[in-house]
């Protein structure tokens, strides 16, 4: 089981436009040439977050992509989502269903102890992914970074500095 | 992200051997007809908990599969990382490390942020794993659905009902 390399890279791209000067739109030529990334598979990945209603995307000379709300209004989970899409990881395919014994009326996705475990586990980790937010990984990452803050706007608008 | 249909399969295969009167082994065939699943994919995925030291196998006309130790001492979690590998399912590749303002003697997996917050969600879900286990979940099972354990011995030790 393994998570799509896009998500590490969203994240990072999500953290770097929430430090955006009043929001402005980030070129993603620039984010995919700043940590050596495939552009096209890149910006792949930032048309699913436009879907999923994260980032907006502008056109024209100073175009690229924005957060499409507040970085507070944008936790882990969000993002992981939006690549990775809504399934769950365990998809129960109710096997006890499947017995000479099984009750035909019964719901085993919904009652197989198996299943209900798993799909806890899971809530466990999608509620861990929801409790942290784009807006406090950058607060975090300026405090241990001290300058990552400022080298990374920079590289992405160097016009603005 | 998926995880394989192994994982269901040998959980339930395991809550039945719990059942195995004296823990004799469980013919593999049995477990597939039972539920109707393909038999050598089901071996496959047995003998990966054999492996792991959590089934061993026995040869010989009442041969088959039984647990290596008892139940109670066999978490979700470990059945899990013997069937999908040890590996963490978000894999930090360290994209802050290509940066060109990058400090390169930074390890970047444990100090990255995103990265921290990728880890502390997978381990809420291992912790959630790891605090079930197959004695656990046929306790349940048998409180859940009192004919379950008889039915499926029935099915799967027909000498013995």
């Amino acid at each position: 089981m393994k998570m799509g390399q896009g998500v590490e890279w969203a994240l990072h791209c999500c953290v770097n436009m929430s430090w955006s000067p009043s929001g402005e739109a980030v070129n993603s030529a620039r984010l995919a040439e700043l940590y050596k990334l495939p552009s096209a598979y890149l910006n792949k990945q930032l048309q699913a977050l436009v879907r999923a209603g994260i980032l907006s995307s502008v056109s024209g000379p100073r175009g690229g992509f924005q957060l499409a709300r507040r970085p507070e209004k944008i936790t882990v989970l969000d993002i992981v989502l939006a690549i990775e899409g809504p399934e769950p990881a365990f998809r129960c395919e109710s096997i006890l269903g499947n017995s000479p014994d099984a009750d035909q009326l019964e719901d085993y996705v919904r009652s197989c102890l198996v299943s209900q475990t798993m799909r806890q586990a899971e809530l466990a980790w999608r509620q861990a992914l929801s409790r942290q937010t784009i807006a406090g990984i950058a607060a975090s990452v300026e405090r241990k970074f001290p300058t990552a803050k400022k080298d990374t706007l920079q590289r992405l608008m160097p016009a603005r500095g």
